[in-house]
């Protein structure tokens, strides 16, 4: 069997299709999930400590030494919520995402929100994650820092291709740079610290020193926390990817999410402490890290390199959580039909191509917008992750209430802490951030849950349509086959041969706009017509349209029990600008008979071949 | 009966149909021909002498008095175009454009040329008059300077609906601007030539004297010259619409064009004169003949007010003369199937409504791109015009030869001098005016000789497939009806229902995914499907689409003699925004199949109330 081209197109730009017995084989082990589900988490300590010190730094240079006790209260919240979503990984081994958390513990609109968050935080998760990457680029190479916004979008583009390919080559390609990543930061703090030790540290010449000093308010050290929060985006992504996990799933991502969170906060207040030791200065070309690992290594080598390329990597491929989580939450979301049903569709590769196109298009979107900038994205990334991180930890606390299971009141204490503490970070960062574009988030959750139920209202509407409840099968209908034409040529004639096969009853028209070109056709339907009646509509102000329309309505209201069935030809060209100069009539007749029951409008195609 | 809602917009803004035999009484006669014909030609004595001056003004204050001998000799070629053009009414009375008189005379290369410079020529047409109608009001309100581009839009618009409307309203529309301008500009001459006899004459105030001196050279004479030649713009008009005067059509319109010639060359050489005498010197904000008037009757008061009005009315109402002629021209092209069919096709009101929405959509581009500035789009004007003069009289000489009627030779001779003289000024336009713009034209007209020959190449392929030489009626074929479905529901059993009248053998599809689904779907057809078989497809790759096709591909191999028909409901939604959430995976289908031979897919509408 000939292939399609068009099938032929998308096997050569994502594979072969995979079959469902196969689908065991693409889950992910421990070392491999890590890889694929940590990657937005572990890369943040690329930003987090940074995001701090641009707050701080308003207080002058003594100022940025408060960034260390603001780092340790992040890492200890950081593990709290860790915790907290370690249960969730056993009360839902099929995926404890905050939409189904929610759902099954406080209701329909609590889930709304949190199905809205969560979208919103994957797509921010995406245009982040790349800006920051393509940062640790331009920060290596300063040349490239004006074409940020282009190197974002080719990053993107790639990394779409990539998931449209499905999960498994996921996993591999992400293994590499992700342990790349985490063996290159863990040498960087060990060779810090080492040299703060040994006492042979040269801090990084900087104009720290020149500094503008203003006193810091407490609105100002609260700022620094709500940006430093940024470490802990990602801590859900494991507890929302057990089922991909290889059995028993729960035990494999439990300890994936331990792993995780030591190696994060180690990183992060390693990376907090090497900047507090060499007195990095945040500036707007060169990143906090890319001036730590220039001042531990001595400058632009090997080393540094190694570490700029691999903290790159890791967050271009950070996104990549995303692109796992996206779209099967679109899934869920759509199979309670508050999403259009086309996100339910898997494509033939077990990945969700639909929502793999939306969630690009939105992070491009944020890319352009925001010139490819992290610091200022970051304020929307926020609202996001920290709605989400307190709904589903409250809708925990009712799960163990309603499970009563032994030890119920220990797991709900530690997720109800969870819950509080999250509730609070998200009313620091509203209040925080909602001056500087967190205010977008603000008014969007609410608009997406309107959208959702929306959308929920119309297939119930739908479905009610549909329902056959009381439904009476119909009364055998005839079928009446019109075949309007203005000529005789093979394209009708094969239209009209077609129409011979759907039912005994065919009439062609033709609307006589004057006598010559009446007679010809006539003279030609007596030879050609197979003994169809030709029936001449007259069309005194020449509109080819209205007399054929007339025709129909009158022919309705004497057959009310047929159906009636308008033949035309289709040409089908060989070329696409070809279209442009064909079926514009025929389009203009199906569009005005779309509204009326019993009428149906078929296209015979005529193909082309030049 | 109740009419179509589309229809009923439709009447609200362009009226109701018109029959064909009321058609006659919408002929013009030599008044309202005069009006509708020459607004083009008379309008642009409105800013031809100010085109000469803002070249000539670089020689310096006296270089201004060169305007009158280049007046004199444009207004002489002008009485030689009209007098060679007024031939061509009689030769050719149904109509003798240069695009027919090309086509008879000097065969197709140099017709489709006359066509792409007539279409673009009739689209700067509206553009400039409309910019300089503009120029005459803001020169009154100078305020309103600054909103040139809105204004010029806003004019464009109401003519566009005012000429779906129907030439009959044009005709009445128009005569009464025109003829107010003709007086008003009389008028303006009388008072400002009395004024200078007796010696009442007050220079305009302005700094003439002080105009940087330089020497000029052909090459600046020359483009004054070509400059001013906007004032024979518009005259082949009359000669293009014989066809709609009343009868006797040839002797109505000669006499039509008579009186415009000597009318315009009256008014042109009037103005021209006016501004020597008043030493006006053109500038950015005010027209010259707002100058002038202003001059004449001392100041802004009620006279001066009733000029500019004239000017406006007649200059954006001039663009009505493209508005008539545009799709005319564009029909008579696409009758010779040089432009697609679309424009053959006549509206219910006589009007041709797609050349029209074309005509508008180029014409606002163009005054956008060129902010409204008549002086910046006068150098793409000229080629056009001067391109279609050329070949028309070129193409009158070879009709006269070809005919060898009484007198033929006297006939030749004068277009042959008109061909003459409109080539030589071709040449010097497109000499002097490439650089500002001209050059687009120059490489617009043969690029749109080849679209005219890309297209008509088609529609001669087409016609060759449609032929019936050698045709033989095929056999009756059977015709095997198909009903995918994904659940059985109302829309399904509706679309079953019609499929039942168009074969006996109907088949439904059903594609398992999985075995509950299939197992709910096999139970309610058994109670709903009408004995129907149901069809089961597997699909271990979980593509819904693959099978189908697979199915219909092994279907059409073993029954290369019939039809196969793919039923699908189709959901018509109640909202526009809901057809998002329906049909996609139908249209999907549709696409795939539509380049089989037999297959035809059939949507059956399913409407949703809500």
């Amino acid at each position: 069997m000939a292939i399609h081209p068009l099938t032929g197109l998308k096997r050569l730009l994502v594979g072969s299709p995979i079959s469902t017995a196969h689908a065991e084989h693409e889950r992910l082990s421990r070392v491999t999930g890590l890889a694929v589900l940590s990657s937005d988490a572990l890369s943040s300590v690329a930003y987090a400590t940074e995001e701090i010190l641009r707050v701080v730094m308003v207080g002058g240079a003594a100022a940025l030494s408060l960034a260390t006790p603001v780092g340790v209260v992040i890492a200890l919240l950081l593990l709290i919520v860790a915790f907290s979503y370690r249960q969730t990984i056993f009360a839902y081994p099929s995926g404890g995402g905050a939409y189904l958390v929610a759902k099954d513990n406080l209701g329909d609109t609590p889930a709304l929100v949190a199905a809205a968050a969560l979208l919103i935080d994957y797509t921010l998760t995406v245009a982040v994650s790349i800006a920051a990457g393509v940062a640790a680029l331009t920060s290596a190479f300063p040349s490239l820092h004006v074409s940020r916004v282009e190197l974002s979008l080719i990053f993107m583009v790639v990394l779409a291709v990539g998931n449209l390919r499905g999960i498994r080559e996921s996993g591999r390609i992400f293994s590499v740079p992700t342990y790349f990543f985490i063996g290159g930061i863990l040498v960087l703090l060990g060779v810090g610290a080492w040299r703060a030790f040994t006492g042979s540290l040269v801090p990084v010449p900087d104009h720290a020193a020149a500094l503008p000093v203003h006193e810091l308010g407490l609105f100002v050290i609260l700022t620094a926390f709500a940006n430093g929060c940024t470490a802990m985006t990602g801590v859900e992504a494991v507890s929302n990817g057990v089922p991909a996990f290889r059995k028993p799933e729960s035990r494999n991502a439990a300890y994936t999410l331990v792993v995780m969170a030591v190696l994060g906060v180690t990183m992060f207040m390693g990376i907090t402490l090497l900047a507090h030791a060499y007195q990095v200065v945040p500036n707007d070309t060169e990143t906090v890290v890319s001036q730590i690992a220039r001042a531990v290594f001595g400058g632009r080598g090997w080393a540094y390199y190694t570490i700029q390329a691999g903290t790159m990597l890791i967050l271009v491929l950070a996104a990549n959580t995303a692109y796992a989580d996206f779209p099967r939450l679109a899934s869920i979301v759509s199979r309670d039909r508050y999403l259009p049903r086309q996100f339910m569709n898997q494509g033939d590769r077990l990945a969700f191509s639909n929502g793999i196109v939306v969630l690009s298009t939105c992070a491009g979107i944020l890319l352009v917008l925001f010139g490819g900038d992290t610091h200022a994205l970051i304020p929307l990334y926020m609202i996001g992750v920290f709605v989400s991180f307190t709904l589903s930890q409250f809708g925990m606390v009712i799960h163990w209430r309603r499970m009563r299971e032994p030890g119920w009141r220990t797991s709900a204490v530690i997720n109800g802490f969870g819950a509080i503490v999250t509730a609070i970070v998200l009313v620091i960062v509203a209040t925080t951030k909602a001056a500087e574009g967190a205010w977008i988030i603000i008014l969007l959750i609410p608009a997406l849950v309107v959208l959702f139920r929306a959308t929920r209202q119309h297939y119930d509407h739908v479905a009610s349509q549909l329902s056959l409840h009381e439904f009476t099968p119909l009364p055998r209908l005839k079928n009446i086959v019109l075949l309007p034409l203005s000529g005789v040529h093979r394209a009708v004639l094969q239209a009209l041969h077609y129409a011979h096969t759907l039912s005994d009853d065919v009439r062609a028209l033709y609307v006589a706009t004057d006598p010559q070109s009446l007679a010809i056709v006539r003279a030609e339907w007596e030879q050609w017509g197979e003994g169809v009646p030709l029936v001449v509509l007259d069309s005194p102000y020449r509109s080819v349209l209205e007399p054929l329309i007339n025709y129909i309505n009158d022919l309705e209201a004497r057959e009310p029990e047929a159906y009636v069935t308008i033949v035309l030809p289709e040409f089908v060209p060989a070329r696409w600008w070809q279209h442009l100069l064909h079926n514009q009539r025929a389009l203009i007749l199906k569009g005005t008979l779309l509204f009326r029951p019993n009428t149906v409008v078929t296209n015979v195609p005529f193909h082309l071949t030049r």
